[in-house]
This record gives structure tokens, C-alpha cells and sequence, in this order.
């Protein structure tokens, strides 16, 4: 029994560690190529496996694509965790909507997914899967964790609601550039969220 | 030179009524048979043109849908005009808000074009033509100058990214329903527009 458990967590580890560097492979490829011209081929040589691998992992490289995206959401909500660490609930969302509407802007590898047009996009802003309003609902959840961790006392629904509408003004900012926001410059995206978000939240 | 202006001025209007009729055809056509089953032989029949004239003036379904589109824009516009008529700058942000987010939605043709997927959606959005950053910026400065007329004093650039954030919501949760204000009850939008948006206003 022992040693087929631990054979059976030997094998897993060894899944979860060839699934990481194939999800890592195809940041570098996908960055590097774009979406379109990106090889599954090169993703499986630059990950040590074959290519029957990856496609066993996943089946098209939209799903890929989509995983690929998961990793990078997972990885701005850790810098936004650290970058936030001690600042109070008003300069936490400042801080937090300017990294997420300057920083993801700055991410060669979003810039490639926009540049691919609408279905790449919509991978994105997760239509493949539960869609934009689980995208909306895992990320104000976020949002509301961070704000009260950091001292916001504003009811339940209220915060919820606050929360959602950062999400997605930061998501609409990511699909369509603004002429009275430049979402390109950090004081510009500060001085907006300091004037009209940070006050929705107490 | 009177005559041939006389003629001009003639023929242009005929051919503005025939366009007219072509529009109202197709909006019926649109809402009751959705937007892929919807069919140019009988739009042009209910409009009393031959399928010729129609595919003259809109050479694809796609751009006889973008100006259906504009067409239901414009009455909507209108409809909000009539509606904040009198009101202050606050109730003017509400009244608007909840009439575009609800009112949109009860709109059988608008669900139809929802209905039918990315495509069509993205001409609702202003994906033909300029782009959602054109979209925003005639819709929110449309709204700068309601808030204007009826007594915002706040300056230009403020009420300018006010207007912004109020449209880019409007699009946002026509895209993807919201769990924390309900979409489809007016009473939940009003006091979602109370709490978060009117105070942006003065």
C-alpha cells in the first residue's frame, strides 16, 4: 500500500513537473513567435517531452493558450499581493489598479494575445471556460480578500460591488485603449484611480 | 441650375426614405427571426425595394446590421434625453444609467444580437467601423454634455473620465452579467448608480 502511494505521488510529482515546464515553454514560445506562428512542436523540444505529451496535457493550443493565461493571472495576483503588503485599503487600490492596467499592458506575452485578434482575446478574458462572469467573480473575490486584509470595513455587498467595478474598468481598459486615461502612463492610471476609485472604499 | 438642384435634392430624399424603410424592415426582420436566420429577400420585400437596391446601399447582412445598430443607438440616446429632462446633475447619472443597462436588455432585437455570438456582438460594440475607443468617446461625450446641460460644474477632464467609467460599465455588464447588482431589476441598478456613480458627479 505505502509503496504504491508513494509510487502513485512519485508519478504525479513527475506529471505536475513536465506539465510546469511545458506551461513555462510556451510562455517563451508564444512570446517569442506570437500566437498563431507558435510551434506545439518547439514548445515539446524546449520542454524535454515529446510532442504526443503535450498534446495528451493538452489537446489544442487554445487549451494551452488557456492554461498559459491561468499562469500569468496567477502571477500578476502575486505581485499585486506583495506590491499592496501594508499599504492602507484607499492606496491598495491604487496601487493594485495601476499595476493591473499599466503592468498587464507591459506583459509582451498579453500584448501578443491582443494582437491576435478576437479569440485569443476571448481566451483572455476567459470565454473559454465559465466565461467573463466567473473571470469578474474570481477576481472582485480577490479584490474584496486583499481590501479587507487591508482594513476595509465597508459592508459585505458594498465592497463586493466596489471591487467589481475596478475589475472591470481594468478589464474594458484592457480591450479598448482610452482618450482620457493614458493607460500606458502609471501617473495617469494613479491619478484616476485616486480620484475615483479609492474614495468608493472605506 | 435651380432644376438640377431641385432633381438632386429629390432623388436624395427618395433615396433616404427608401434607405429609412430598408432599416425598419430590418430591424423587424432582425428581432423576429435573429440575426443568422434573418433573410435580405424579405427585408427588401417589407420594405418594397428590389434585393438589389437593398444590397446597393448594404452590400453584407454585417453592415446592414451595423447601421441597425447606430439606428437603435440613436433612439436610445434619444429616449435617455427625454427621460432626464428637468433633473440634476445626480439623478441625471442614475436615471441614465439604469435606463441603459435595463432598458438595453429589454430590447428583443439587442438580445437577439447577443444571442448570436462574437461576431455580432462586435458590431453592437462598435467593432465595425472605428473601434470600442470610438464607441466610448462619442457615447461618454454625449454624456458630458447631459451632465452639462443639466448642471454639472466639475471640470473637463474630471467629468469627461466620470462619463467614461459610467459608459464603460453600461458596455461591461451588457457583455457579462453581474452577481452582485442585478441586471435585470431595475431598483438593484438605480442603487448600485446611487452609491457608486452619482457621487462622482457635481
Amino acid at each position: 500500500m505505502t509503496q504504491v502511494t508513494y509510487r502513485g505521488t512519485r508519478r504525479s510529482d513527475a506529471q505536475e513537473q513536465q506539465t510546469h515546464a511545458i506551461i513555462r515553454a510556451a510562455v517563451d514560445e508564444f512570446t517569442r513567435a506570437g500566437i498563431r506562428q507558435a510551434s506545439m512542436e518547439s514548445i515539446a523540444a524546449d520542454a524535454g517531452v515529446s510532442r504526443s505529451t503535450v498534446y495528451r496535457r493538452f489537446p489544442s493550443k487554445d487549451e494551452l493558450l488557456a492554461q498559459v493565461v491561468r499562469h500569468l493571472q496567477m502571477r500578476f495576483v502575486t505581485e499585486i499581493g506583495q506590491r499592496v503588503a501594508g499599504l492602507d485599503p484607499r492606496a491598495t487600490v491604487v496601487e493594485a489598479f495601476s499595476l493591473a492596467v499599466t503592468g498587464v499592458r507591459q506583459n509582451r506575452l498579453i500584448t501578443q494575445i491582443l494582437a491576435d485578434g478576437a479569440e485569443s482575446t476571448g481566451i483572455l478574458l476567459g470565454q473559454q471556460g465559465g466565461g467573463l462572469t466567473e473571470l469578474v467573480d474570481t477576481f472582485s473575490g480577490g479584490i474584496v480578500t486583499t481590501l479587507r486584509a487591508a482594513g476595509a470595513c465597508m459592508p459585505d455587498d458594498e465592497i463586493k460591488q466596489a471591487a467589481e467595478i475596478q475589475f472591470r474598468l481594468v478589464v474594458s481598459l484592457l480591450m479598448s485603449e482610452s482618450t482620457t486615461v493614458d493607460v500606458h502612463d502609471d501617473a495617469s492610471v494613479r491619478a484616476f484611480a485616486e480620484k475615483f476609485l479609492a474614495p468608493m472604499i472605506w
